[in-house]
């Protein structure tokens, strides 16, 4: 068995798997692993939905932008903040749940994104591989009405799964230091952002990529401007915005 | 080394700590798993917050509602969603950022707790054991004076960290079945309610904590009323809410 720091620290997102399934004997596995993470006052606000019927892939699939690991990947897992079962526990003993607020929000997807992690350290441990799909949160309305997911249910991040079928290049961080504050928080000058975005910056791979999403009307005369003006824009962040907000309206985290 | 199903499994969350040190060379070992997490874009949109003054964790005291491990850890980890380096980054690189948004928080938020559950997972494979604060979100405002945190940075949780000085009994979880759905949502009837809380209502610690939190004057006829009517109140969810809201448009994550 690999140390837990070599799987850590060497590891890679996976986006091409093999055709071998993945039993569920396997996945309850991990999911036990997964369930012993940390959560709020011992609520468990979160839901797992497993995804591998290949019909249910194809309706995913454009509300992740038609990123291939949907259909390819022979497991999805979409984790949901979720005070439905708990409010619905109170109700039935008697209890009145205050829980239809933005606080209550966070509160459940951190409790989500922390068993979502620990879903994916477990996964890697059995040698599967596994990418995050940041999608999840620009179309949470969508993945509901495919989902089912009721009022106190909202999609925060999505996980495909599978044996890999690639082992590609890790890619590179950030210097520790450069993400660490000792004690207060040091503001970044110039020189530091210099210093820390340098190898970043200067990396082939960092080149092909300004390169590649140059393509067409784009015109990146640097690596910053491909996440502004090509991957994570303005006018398209604005928008989710809005309809992420509306969403938590409509699944009840917004009363006053 | 212990397998990685083990750790796993049979994880506490550890509330006492001897005082003996942590060295920085460990938190830094710790600290190059945690960043090798999957991060949106490679952006790594997070920062840590390493306290270990003395005089500082009295000043986090109260803002984590005086839980003793934050004095009594010998280090305490604050984890922020952060754009502010991303954006100074682009400003420098003349591309004009667009994550003063809704969406861009949850972006960063989501960012740093997957950092902040590696780290946990990493801190707990050396031995050290972790507790997380949930008063983080409610407290933000005044963590962010502390710890003077600029726009664009928001704490979204903590960690305490140490030697552990006990082994606590492990706390109970829900079945699996609970938190995982097949294919879409199955929602909950009273009858699945019922059996999947029924051990957990019934087990010894938990009439312990209906006791305990039904002094004074408080008297709590169930479990799920320790939660709504104690330990998770709506008027303090309502509060909350509204100053977790206020410091998103503080560190501006709430333009249009």
């Amino acid at each position: 068995m690999k140390e837990i720091s070599d799987l850590l620290l060497n590891r890679r997102t996976i986006r091409k798997y093999s055709s071998e399934i993945v039993s569920d004997a396997l996945l309850n596995e991990i999911f036990a692993m997964g369930c012993r993470s940390s959560t709020t006052g011992n609520m468990q606000l979160y839901s797992i939905i497993v995804t591998r019927d290949i019909e249910r892939k194809k309706e995913l699939s454009p509300l992740h932008f038609n990123q291939k690991m949907i259909t390819e990947a022979p497991v999805v897992l979409t984790f949901c903040a979720d005070f439905n079962r708990f409010n619905k526990w109170c109700k039935l003993r008697k209890a009145e749940p205050g829980y239809d607020n933005f606080l209550s929000f966070i509160t459940a997807a951190i409790d989500a994104l922390l068993v979502a992690q620990t879903v994916s350290i477990a996964a890697e441990s059995k040698g599967l591989g596994i990418c995050y799909l940041g999608t999840t949160t620009y179309m949470a309305h969508k993945l509901i009405e495919v989902l089912k997911l009721p009022k106190g249910v909202v999609p925060v991040t999505t996980l495909t799964l599978g044996w890999p079928s690639e082992i590609p290049e890790q890619v590179d961080r950030l210097p520790l230091e450069a993400v660490i504050h000792n004690e207060t928080y040091l503001d970044y000058t110039s020189e530091s952002i210099d210093r820390y975005y340098n190898e970043k910056e200067n990396r082939e791979d960092s080149r092909k990529f300004v390169e590649e999403n140059s393509a067409g009307t784009n015109n990146c005369a640097s690596l910053a401007q491909v996440f502004t003006d090509v991957r994570y824009k303005k006018a398209d962040n604005i928008h989710f915005s809005k309809i992420l907000l509306q969403v938590l309206k409509d699944q009840g985290f917004m009363e006053e």
